[in-house]
């Protein structure tokens, strides 16, 4: 706020973590919601979030998930042409509602510096959003149809700290604005992603003040070198807000020493945070038992999953480990349990909520029962 | 059977996809079903499989794994010295019961050839079971505690299709029972992992009958030199028994043609089907009208989820699609739903039961209800 002259506000991405207590907390918080899909956007009815609050997102959108977006959302970023084409379809199917806020989604053809086959999403070829070409027939469409665009989202990856690549993206964006003359009062949203330090080695914290700034300087330069009004700014930042505040708490269950290396072997993994499967994702951790013990030993951290990719953590050197110890492992709270499974038969974890001394459970564990709920009989 | 002198039986692996209608089928095969943990051995039981058809497996199981494995599971195998522990003063906890075989997993030390990082698990510095002199210590807890060890277990990886290092693995097993001395009656299970054709350019299928040949002229072999009786051999195929039986539908949302490729995004991926974005696993896949038509274009199809790694088939030719298109995409059995998430709010899917001209719903798709069921209020 202080970066940026004009208007300005914050989305939470629901898709880093999301669950009742968090959409409550958002809705407390004053912030708005991204939703990706009629899922997240129920999710956000179910924290008392307002139509104003929840911008509804998402790649493929189905005709259920925009006509949730049409009954519940503020804002819908539209993602691509067929998007625009079965809004329009369902607004004459139930003419008279309000229509939400149109935003298009740009493919800028520039990406962040992120795992390059996982969580980039501004690349040229991507699957993510329109070229500038497609935008301008998408506004086209809209203006055909009545329909009210308002502003352009983008989105270059996820899990990235330099933020120079936003300038030739916003520059784009603003130059594209122009072209299609926006009006007066128009949105900007150069999407999320900033990242978080997971480990020691990535410390400092990324400096959140300066990716506000290398984005309201982008804006304010482009804007007046394009003599358009500045745009009603907004981020979306998930990981940056709630990775953080995550401790994933698990128990030792056996520890194997052996000459080339030392195994400790705990009851969660791969099924309750996929993220060192799926990207090779490093942690840190710390013995929630006298913390301050000198580390001795570099230790491999696994799960109790049958795959040698259920791993947590690899060569990180601790204090010596025992059965029955309890281990933390901070910055645990964005894309874990969104993107948690049953494998092996498990059961997805209770989430606590903690704060100003007061624990408050928000998701309980899943029962046993919970996992054949949905089995039918075969006879 | 054919090829082996001795008694043999197949184990189904529930990791690859387990639900009450699963394990009914397996019952009424004659199965037995390989449960990693407390889950799978109740999913087992809701099947109305007996005590002596499960057999209970994990790499870190813990105290509710294994007093569940004690009170429901004809045969346990163990992975440490931790879990041979723990049985032990559970029984001391409740003696009288009827204690399961005990079977004890060796870490060979020879992998398989499969994908390095993930699907690889017995070689040299795995996580998976224990090393000869581990396991000659475990045997010789077992004979102190009165534990009835009666079999070997390994595993080497999971999809591979050539069989030979099943050879020096085998040989290893047989040497070390001819020195721990398991008696006249004795089990040997050389794990499972058998690979299938995911894509036309893997068939020929792996060859099932080579892969038991190897098996079954090794123990043999390796019997003869080492004056041991044959063990009654045990296979665990779970890939190579539902792969091919699970075809996956999806629909056509939305199709992106550009001068630099095609993308069709269709309403599932990386949350039904994590593979491709764990492993980067290949598939093939037809459009459900007309699949005889003639290929005409490469496609990459990719999900609604908001991930650049949401893809499921990369650069195949398919005849055209067009929005709202049924695509089917055929071994997608294993290692899929077993694995699935809610990621961005999603709902997992229905499956379908077809055999003799008859569809019947085995498990129901997720309701919204059934995402928020788990939540509590933050107030």
């Amino acid at each position: 706020q202080k970066h940026y002259p004009a208007d300005a506000h914050v989305t939470y991405a629901g898709k880093a973590f999301f669950c009742k207590a968090v959409a409550e907390w958002i809705h407390r918080q004053g912030l708005w919601a991204d939703c990706t899909g009629e899922g997240e956007i129920r999710m956000a009815l179910m924290g008392g979030l307002r139509r104003e609050s929840i911008v509804a997102h998402g790649v493929n959108k189905s005709s259920d998930d925009l006509l949730a977006a049409l009954q519940h959302a503020g804002t819908v970023v539209a993602d691509n042409l067929t998007e625009l084409r079965k809004i329009s379809a369902l607004r004459q199917a139930n003419p008279g509602g309000t229509l939400p806020d149109i935003w298009l989604r740009l493919l800028p053809g520039v990406a962040v510096a992120t795992h390059h086959v996982h969580t980039q999403t501004g690349q040229h070829g991507s699957k993510f959003g329109m070229t500038p070409e497609e935008l301008v027939e998408a506004v086209r469409f809209c203006r055909q149809q009545d329909l009210p665009v308002s502003g352009l989202h983008f989105h270059q990856g996820s899990n990235f700290r330099d933020p120079a690549p936003l300038v030739s993206a916003i520059r784009l964006a603003v130059e594209l604005t122009s072209e299609i003359a926006l009006g007066n009062q128009w949105h900007l949203c150069p999407g999320g992603g900033w990242s978080v330090a997971y480990h020691e080695s990535e410390l400092p914290q990324p400096d959140m003040d300066a990716y506000v700034r290398v984005i309201s300087q982008t804006i304010t330069r482009s804007c007046k070198d394009s003599g358009l009004p500045l745009p009603y700014l907004h981020i979306e930042p998930g990981r940056s807000l709630i990775a953080r505040a995550g401790v994933a708490l698990y128990r030792v269950g056996t520890v194997k020493r052996r000459p080339e290396g030392t195994w400790i072997l705990v009851d969660g993994g791969m099924a309750d945070n996929p993220r060192h499967a799926l990207y090779g994702s490093r942690y840190s951790c710390l013995p929630v038992t006298h913390p301050e013990r000198e580390p001795n030993e570099p230790v491999s951290i696994a799960g109790p999953f049958c795959e040698s990719g259920d791993v947590l953590i690899e060569g990180l050197p601790l204090p010596r480990l025992d059965e029955a110890d309890l281990l933390a492992i901070p910055a645990s709270g964005a894309y874990q349990l969104s993107m948690s499974s049953n494998y092996n038969g498990a059961r997805r974890p209770a989430v606590v909520w903690i704060a100003r001394g007061r624990a408050r459970l928000v998701i309980r564990r899943e029962t046993f029962a919970d996992l054949s709920d949905r089995d039918l009989s075969l006879s």
